[in-house]
């Protein structure tokens, strides 16, 4: 596996496009992304009780597992906003399909942005007609910029893989998201759109999928608030000409996998792990990546657990912004992360350099820990020494400027 | 019930005393609390993984239901400090219930401050001496004082409830708290110290403070954060000879209650209710309480958790930090909150203002909500309208100054 040029188009058969409607006041606020035939898709969605319209319809139309096309709004979220919101949710799909000749039931729709007020719909058909035309291979980085919103940096991302056996060679694996800046402090949207040139079936494309959003957007945070308006939309359109990828079950219990499978997963975390890393880097007033590194669990569930508590705590995260070595709240976010561990078993590290021995500090000089803490990307590595799972949770230091970014409106 | 003057020691037969013994630089930094008898106690712990080792040595006592003396100091958490941490702990109990000529397994202690440092012991044992002595019926406020960290306001309230039904006519409870202020940024703790001359029964009382601080402290957030030091202690001591308050189980199940057993309960609820809002006011860099009234819950449960999710929303702080009447982040922060509820049937209210209604913001006048939002005091109520349950949770705004005070180290 390989990263390669190019963005959302870089698999075979695909196009993008991005474009300015209006939504937003300067820059491109509506994205296109096709497919010369119609693809295997899946889709995962926030958990959250409250779902956006456009979440609501791309979960209808993606149980049918297929897929041609995706459009996305950014600037507005569609959110909260009733039967009129469904109606425009199903018009962006509606005129995309009709302009594109393709059937409207393969179209998925997202939005991010603004909770609680209409759609512009005069701007967004508007915008629709133009990225129709607009349609490119070269569309791909115009399509990750339009569904940004405060987002300082474009987050896309392609790789090439070899599925060594049997038939063609190679297959291209592309994803582009959005983050947790915010067109208003309203709304922290994650969205995901994956493209792959890849032959595979309906269920190897969910199980590869699930498995990589699970070690990856499931194991970040910014703030610990979820959207209304979370999506990850993957197609795999078959162009790549290999020997189609499978999964299947054994006496309906074990799951057996084609080979090539591996290959496949393996290219598709990087994906999903590589652009989950860029959205938590790009926080709302971050200045600092945070891997926290948990292993020795008795329980896969305990090491992520403990990771997502330490790395979603206030008290650690405003620590590290502060570059101060508090060790102490490290041990405190981990006991309270509702698990069954013994702490006099755990281990600290930061960045490699042991803080903790057995659950008690072990007078760590504080000038090294500063300097470790320092850098633009820390490493705490927890091991609990009772058992054989781990996990790796990612986030974000606390700075003044997330305060300030979030207390704005509108 | 009435709030009257005095705080801990305003019960019959209580005395205290707040020294200064150096922990601290300038400020009080020991607590004592003593019955002239021994009392009938109840103690509540974190319910963190990693408990200080005062937490430890304290669930030990009060398991056999009676206490006579408190000690507690400030400064320092006596947390992770393994063994060594027992042995102080167990000195700080040993020495005081020497100087009181008490038995030593009455003596319940506490410790609030920086974790992972040994206790210095010299200076506790001095600071013992000198509270002794110095105990007295006008030492309330010194031991309130005594046990605060960076907490800016001191807390302490007492009342006085009559007890109607037989006997003699009226008992006082009081308590005093320290918050979320923290001597270093490695900790918040909440220590709260109840005394009564009530006369109750061991199981009355365990149940009427579950109740109380199930409402009340269980209830309140400043960042989500749960310390290895959190400890509510109860001592009732019987000196207001009233006829003995109490509860039992009828066939093993229905709780039967003395009449007078609701009357004490009420007095409690307000000591422990009026506390935990003392603390969230006083949450570091806090400039608002905010009180998030959830009704008509399917359950109970619902209810406390919906309360929890939008009250510590770092956006839903933050917005009420910049009296940004943001909804859509309360909307957000309530989908995800692990319930099952509809969320097409809820109702937001900012301060009594109508902002949602069914799901769908109602376009309220936004000047009128910035209005509401810049008091000091929020409150959001929401109604969700499928059951009969309710719940009161209380936090505070997140502002700048928290993110500048936990950067900071010791």
């Amino acid at each position: 596996m390989r990263e390669i040029e190019g963005g959302i188009t870089a698999p075979e058969g695909f196009k993008a496009a991005g474009v300015h409607c209006g939504i937003k006041k300067n820059r491109p606020d509506l994205a296109l992304i096709y497919s010369e035939v119609p693809a295997v898709a899946y889709g995962m969605f926030t958990t959250n009780k409250v779902k956006a319209a456009p979440v609501h319809l791309s979960i209808r139309k993606i149980r049918k597992g297929r897929a041609q096309a995706i459009v996305a709004n950014s600037g507005n979220a569609n959110a909260c906003t009733g039967q009129r919101g469904m109606k425009d949710a199903q018009r962006m799909a509606g005129l995309a399909a009709q302009l594109l000749g393709i059937e409207e039931e393969k179209v998925l729709v997202a939005s991010t942005g603004i909770i609680g007020k209409p759609l512009p719909m005069p701007k967004i058909e508007e915008g629709i007609k133009q990225a129709t035309q607009a349609l490119s291979v070269q569309g791909g980085r115009r399509a990750a910029e339009a569904i940004l919103t405060t987002d300082r940096a474009l987050k896309e991302i392609a790789v090439e893989t070899d599925i060594p056996r049997r038939g063609k060679g190679k297959v291209r694996i592309a994803g582009m998201a959005k983050g947790s800046g915010m067109i208003s402090p309203n709304l922290a949207t994650m969205l995901c759109f994956i493209t792959t040139d890849a032959c595979i079936t309906e269920d190897a494309l969910k199980e590869a999928t699930r498995s990589a959003v699970d070690k990856s957007f499931n194991q970040i945070s910014v703030d610990g608030d979820m959207s209304t308006n979370d999506s990850v939309f993957i197609l795999a359109n078959g162009l790549a000409g290999n020997k189609r990828i499978k999964t299947w079950r054994k006496k309906k219990k074990i799951r057996v996998e084609d080979e090539n499978f591996h290959y496949f997963c393996q290219a598709l975390d990087h994906i999903c792990i590589s652009l989950a890393k860029m959205i938590v880097r790009d926080g709302e007033g971050a200045t600092k990546l945070v891997e926290v590194e948990v292993n020795g669990a008795p329980f896969q569930k305990d090491a992520r657990r403990i990771g997502r508590a330490v790395a979603t705590s206030p008290l650690v995260k405003a620590a590290i912004a502060g570059s101060s070595p508090n060790w102490g709240r490290v041990i405190a976010a981990l006991g309270a992360a509702h698990t069954k561990i013994n702490p006099h078993k755990v281990d600290v590290y930061f960045d490699g350099f042991p803080v903790v021995k057995a659950g008690e500090g072990i007078g760590a000089e504080e000038e090294k820990l500063r300097e470790v803490l320092s850098k633009d990307e820390v490493k705490i590595s927890i091991h609990l020494n009772q058992g054989e799972c781990k996990a790796t949770f990612w986030g974000c230091d606390l700075t003044e400027k997330y305060v300030k970014i979030n207390k704005r409106y509108i």
